[in-house]
């Protein structure tokens, strides 16, 4: 909160003063050195940073609102994974200068996910270089109940929320790599990869219920051998199993989609384990949030990802397929 | 924790793993979504973040070892600030390319300050890019009970610990705009600059004690206003009383001296307001940590800084002198 090139003082009044919740649980937010916050009794402190990189997570001419949404979106999708409730972020953001024009964009596509959250902003810096901007999500879950990752058990379901692959589909879209016949799908997809939406509400429901989850961010071929790793079991999916929106589908023939649901990320759906006999209760939880939610697969005694597809061995693609990655 | 550029497992296995800390309030700390943590009862959880670009606050040739501590001395310097108690910290890392010797020596100089500070690494973010290192600290303080800048009365002593412009030396030093005569004051005035000390004992102890503190970052020039105007206070200080060490003296003219002091920054001193009649309770604090400890001036109703010198108006330098600000 130190540092002060670019009038960093005017920049956060002016940008980011605008409140994006109306927490009582912050004693103390930007302005001092640190600051304070009220943690509700018996829970535990849930804390995730993610950083972007200009060039590297999103294309150089991404829409400003975009890259500020989606620093939010992905550490909120870190929480949703562990189940927890989203409850204060701290921006750390270098800029090469400081364009108005620019900032204005950035902050709206932050703080109106924030606000959605009822997250509130509580510190920041500001300082001069190359594009880069971390943001650390702290949050809260009940003592003891976090979802993680390497709680799954042999027998259980691999499951998905929402639909793999359109962010991919997206990426390509706005980069001109790929023309689509349908402007309403392309619109569509192209908003899934500037707007990704952390599935929050679905993961602090998933508490207690589904037995490990993490979030998919790199796509499903990088995470999910993290994913079986964690619990020390083998997971088999079926790719015909994967779940391709119908925009998706109408864009690009299957194969196309299969890759960028496996190899193409940014899609921040969740990746999650469940007992049979409680997959229910997770589909009631998505038909609540009118969510999609699809079982890929199962987790079984050993270790790896064994891909099939038809019955046959599919080999997924190898991860970096997008070149942005 | 998702991103995977570089190998960013493999990097952070092999020079982070090290444990920095023996902490049990760490449920659930590197390679999950997001850490879980558990606050101590009756605290208040205390966060904040700095930012550290090369070439801005540090020279391009800077030992990486200095790098590491830096980024976490910057911000457990702004806990001292508020008096509290740091306890984990995150690592958003932005690297050109995974250079083995340079990380080793970061993560060492990192993790050597951690473990004096018992602060556990409990989240991390690993990307390609323009060398950018975000640290976020987290840590505690007895609720209702930390220092803020804003808490200073009319009538308050301005003090500081340490001394002040010893940072300003040595990067001069180091970058080989200054030589000096007396090699002994020379690597010590290095020292100062590359590896800060921040004042998280003094600041712990001077909760109940100080009306309001600060940390010096940007040099005394820059942030007493900020301080004075945080309680709605005018400042006055005799620069004549500044703090100057015997190596600073030693190699440049008093006037160097204390233009150093007043606007080079990196000192990561603490600037504190102190009622007349409990500046004992803090001289014995400083005295318990070797620590010097030195009266600037004080508090008055109005607002802005009143700089003196042997009683004559004095004009303060300009904030940006050191060319890496």
């Amino acid at each position: 909160m130190n540092d002060a090139p670019l009038g960093e003082f005017d920049l956060i009044d002016r940008f980011f003063s605008r409140p994006a919740a109306s927490r009582t649980d912050v004693i103390l937010g930007v302005g001092d050195d640190a600051a304070l916050l009220r943690l509700p009794p018996h829970t535990e402190l849930v804390a995730a940073v993610d950083t972007l990189v200009a060039g590297r997570h999103f294309p150089h001419h991404c829409a400003p609102r975009s890259i500020g949404h989606r620093a939010l979106a992905v550490n909120l999708s870190d929480l949703a994974a562990m189940g927890a409730t989203p409850a204060w972020a701290t921006l750390a953001l270098t800029l090469p200068r400081a364009d108005a024009g620019w900032l204005g964009g950035f902050s709206a596509g932050l703080l109106d996910l924030a606000r959605i959250h009822d997250v509130a902003l509580v510190g920041g810096d500001t300082t001069a270089g190359p594009l880069t901007i971390s943001v650390q999500i702290l949050g809260h879950v009940a003592a003891g109940t976090a979802l993680r990752r390497g709680g799954a058990r042999a027998g259980d379901l691999l499951a998905v929320t929402g639909t793999l692959g359109d962010s991919g589909a997206g990426l390509a879209l706005a980069t001109d790599r790929l023309v689509a016949h349908d402007p309403v799908a392309a619109t569509a997809l192209i908003e899934r990869f500037d707007y990704p939406t952390p599935r929050v509400e679905f993961g602090a429901a998933a508490r207690g219920v589904a037995s490990a989850a993490m979030d998919i961010s790199d796509g499903l071929a990088g995470d999910l051998p993290k994913f079986a790793r964690a619990s020390g079991l083998a997971a088999h999916v079926d790719v015909g199993r994967l779940p391709l929106s119908p925009a998706l589908q109408s864009v690009v023939a299957p194969a196309q989609a299969r890759e960028w649901a496996l190899a193409a990320g940014d899609d921040y759906e969740l990746l999650l384990a469940v007992a049979p006999q409680r997959r229910d209760e997770l589909e009631a939880v998505a038909r609540r949030l009118a969510l999609n939610f699809a079982v890929i697969g199962e987790l079984r005694p050993g270790n790896g990802v064994h891909w099939t597809h038809d019955g046959a061995p599919f080999a997924a693609p190898s991860h970096g397929f997008d070149h942005f990655r």
